[in-house]
């Protein structure tokens, strides 16, 4: 995305500065700075086929006033679609460029022969190509007004309306929705608002109760500990003592260098808030392993091994008695795990733990408006420095950044929180190995709001091209995934064929 | 109201001389013009009693730019409520004061005692006190782009959670929405968007299929000429053959002058557009007896005598030999019946129709965004000059006057139209004489979206206070209606208790 290149340095700029100041004060926003949510990388088969479409959608969805339109990107496969009337599987994109989520996104690819599906990858608005007013749309707040979930919910329906009312046979084709992670969020919240668009929904890995109120703040790092406790003897533990380490080690000017030098860096520690960045991007590094840790190799960010988190724990077995320095060389090597299993990477950039700058201040901008997502560490259930959930100092980041406030509220109100029994259709699954199951949906709610829990899995899984190395969880759960849909497909041409006319 | 005035009385005029126009080419655009929904009087019984509140509500729920509040009122009376947990009957405001409705939804009243109910009824913004923006609100399209009815429900959502939140007693109260006319298309929406802060609706007389594409745009009126045809012989024949009556008599200055007087016109019919007027203000008369045509005397914006249209066709019971002046002599002393029934009004005023000038401006700007409701008539199967619904014509007049223009699909895009069997806990009662019921739910859909047909009940009759007069269709609708609130509230008292806590 060459868009607004100017506003995304500034903005680089600010969440650097930013996190010095953040990871004093606020878990949560750092957390949420670094973990973007769905920013995290699939296994890439050889590219995929479709086309590319553009889609006239009206920049205000929820207003008269800006009667504007931009271009909506959207994918499109039909090799495999039955018309008419075959099923439509419909991606609801997430923060970030859709040829990726595509490309990425194997298990539709998988399965549209066998359901004779069409596949459909609809861009979320302000990124990737689908740029609300262009090279301005990140300007200010002004123009990062219309950047919401109800807006991007909207454009959705109304696309599939407009698909359904044009391709010759798809006027009686049930779509049903799927996504990962934030787009898994809008899969789920998508057959919620808009059950007359899609007849279900595939919801993987999608923290739909990380709001202020459902879930315990700490359950998230709880998790990431617990990934490295059961990878590998006194793992965690030693990532708990590693922050005090640091404090001792980087307290005098030669251990701010040998820090460096050990964790090749391409920029030395020189201070105290050099310090604060340099253990938040630890600890996002721990967390990104939580998310990606695989039974196989994979190519994301950088390439990986397979079980990287076992690999990593292998440079973190020391006992009691190891010295600060000998901890922190284990965490070196540990970290050179995910920022150089190739070994081609020259030095380690404190500023950066994904590759992807797409989305990234958009996410930022949803995180501080409605997706408030508490988070908070106490150092005993997890392996982090404790660090309390601090609405007001978050809500004061986001003032400063974007000059608005986020709402604490809005996500439980417009989305009903937990209280969604009376919905159907929406399959919420989940990785046992992923941070992010501590906010989804992981036991059922109905006969028809049923989750699907994948104990080996990692950061959704499933929707990744199946691979020899899968465990038997995830191979089970793409297969029941299958089933539902097949019966909703079915549920809906019956109902269908009993209607009337049309 | 003492807001806008003068944008008001600068937009009566626009109103005025845009009927001139309209009524040449635009049916639907006069009809929506004069035909407020909901903005028909109930009986009013001796005044009942609440408390008024103000809850601070977000302008704009759907974008964080425009972070200020207005204060949006609302009425609570909790005579009746049995705390805790006793259910809350919440109604969802129309276009209008919120007491006018409170005074006047005798049904909420009257059930409140045997259902141990709080009772609130919340106002729809940018009516009554409920401005957004104060004397502003209406000063142009820019203030007035949050009037749309997403924020409205946003707004009863967050109030409803508030509600909950901090009366002692109401966390786990079952609220239970109800409505009349665009007040009863809210409150079906609100269940159907918000199920998690409503456990059912009562959508009374509620139009939500009066929309692009969904009913025959002709069906409106031909109700209204049903009613006329079984209350007298010959009296839709004869209303029919008016029109051409008015045309002969007025196309020369002496049957100007005649129809003035015969009409008791308080500003005398000079010229064509004159004319034009007075048949769109004659048209809306019928409509309105339609809608108000109860079976008991009762004193809306006039005094009205019980079965008004019976009264009314009366004077218009001639047969085929009638010449032009004696059938319009007929018509006027028909239309006296609706002016002027206690004979205290000096003179009739084509340029009104309804007393409440509150809500008309607004309900105005929602036909011209979201509200776009078709109607056409042919003279043929109905009682009015043929005039066919024609979008663009009507599409141009709201850009004219609001600068904006009209989104025909929307509804039914983001409120589902005929697809809504999805959903749950939704009763729509619609009166057999009521022309809105030609765009209403008048058959089941499911067991639980259920249709409630009062074949002799004229606009939301059910809602109205009980009355010896009325017919036992809508005492037994009325029972019914308790019967599922009952099964509502016991279901969720029931959920409530099998929750793990809290």
């Amino acid at each position: 995305m060459r868009t607004g290149e100017k506003i995304l340095d500034r903005a680089a700029a600010t969440c650097i500065l930013t996190l010095c100041f953040v990871c004093l004060h606020v878990t949560a926003l750092k957390s949420q700075l670094f973990t973007r949510l769905g920013g995290l990388p699939y296994s890439t088969e050889p590219p995929v086929s479709y086309k590319t479409f553009y889609f006239d959608q009206k920049i205000d969805h929820f207003g008269f006033l800006e009667d504007g339109t931009f271009k909506q990107r959207y994918l499109l496969s039909d090799k495999y679609w039955q018309q008419p009337g075959g099923p439509i599987l419909f991606y609801t994109g997430n923060e970030g460029d859709i040829t990726w989520f595509c490309n990425n996104t194997g298990f539709m690819w998988e399965i549209a022969e066998e359901l004779g599906a069409m596949l459909v990858f609809a861009e979320h608005r302000y990124y990737g190509e689908s740029l609300p007013f262009g090279q301005d749309s990140y300007r200010d707040s002004k123009h990062l007004n219309y950047l919401t979930s109800e807006q991007a919910l909207a454009d959705f329906a109304v696309l599939i309306q407009n698909l359904k009312g044009t391709l010759p046979g798809a006027q009686h084709s049930p779509v049903i929705a799927v996504g990962g992670s934030y787009g898994g969020m809008l899969s789920a919240w998508f057959r919620m608002k808009y059950p007359h668009v899609v007849v279900g929904a595939l919801a993987s890995s999608a923290p739909i109760w990380q709001f202020p109120g459902m879930v315990p703040c700490g359950d998230f790092y709880k998790t990431v500990t617990q990934d490295f406790a059961k990878s590998g003897i006194n793992c965690d533990a030693n990532i708990r003592k590693s922050w005090k380490a640091v404090n001792n080690v980087s307290s005098s000017a030669s251990g701010l260098q040998w820090l460096s030098e050990e964790f090749s860096l391409c920029a030395p520690l020189k201070n105290k808030n050099d310090v604060l960045t340099f253990k938040s991007w630890l600890q996002e590094t721990w967390v990104n392993l939580a998310m990606v840790d695989y039974p196989y190799e994979a190519n994301f960010l950088q390439p990986l091994p397979r079980w990287p988190i076992q690999v990593v724990c292998k440079y973190l077995s020391f006992d009691s008695t190891v010295s600060d320095y000998q901890l922190l060389q284990g965490v070196a090597q540990a970290a050179k795990v995910y920022y150089n299993y190739t070994g081609s990477s020259p030095c380690l950039n404190t500023s950066q733990t994904a590759t992807s700058s797409l989305g990234y201040l958009g996410w930022f901008y949803q995180a501080c408006t409605e997706m408030v997502m508490p988070m908070c560490t106490d150092g005993v259930q997890d392996m982090f420095e404790p660090e309390e959930w601090n609405f007001q100092a978050f809500s004061d980041e986001c003032k400063a950044m974007f000059g608005i406030r986020p709402r604490a509220d809005w996500a439980g109100t417009v989305y009903g929180g937990k209280e969604i029994s009376s919905h159907s259709n929406i399959i919420f699954s989940n990785g046992g190995l992923d941070p992010w199951s501590s906010g989804g949906v992981t036991s059922n709610i109905s006969h028809s709001l049923v989750s699907i829990m994948i104990p080996d899995g990692a950061h959704h899984l499933d929707l990744r091209y199946s691979n020899d190395l899968d465990p038997p969880s995830v191979r089970a759960a793409r297969e029941l995934e299958v089933k539902y849909f097949r019966e909703w497909i079915k549920k809906a041409k019956k109902a269908h064929r009993a209607a009337p006319t049309g």
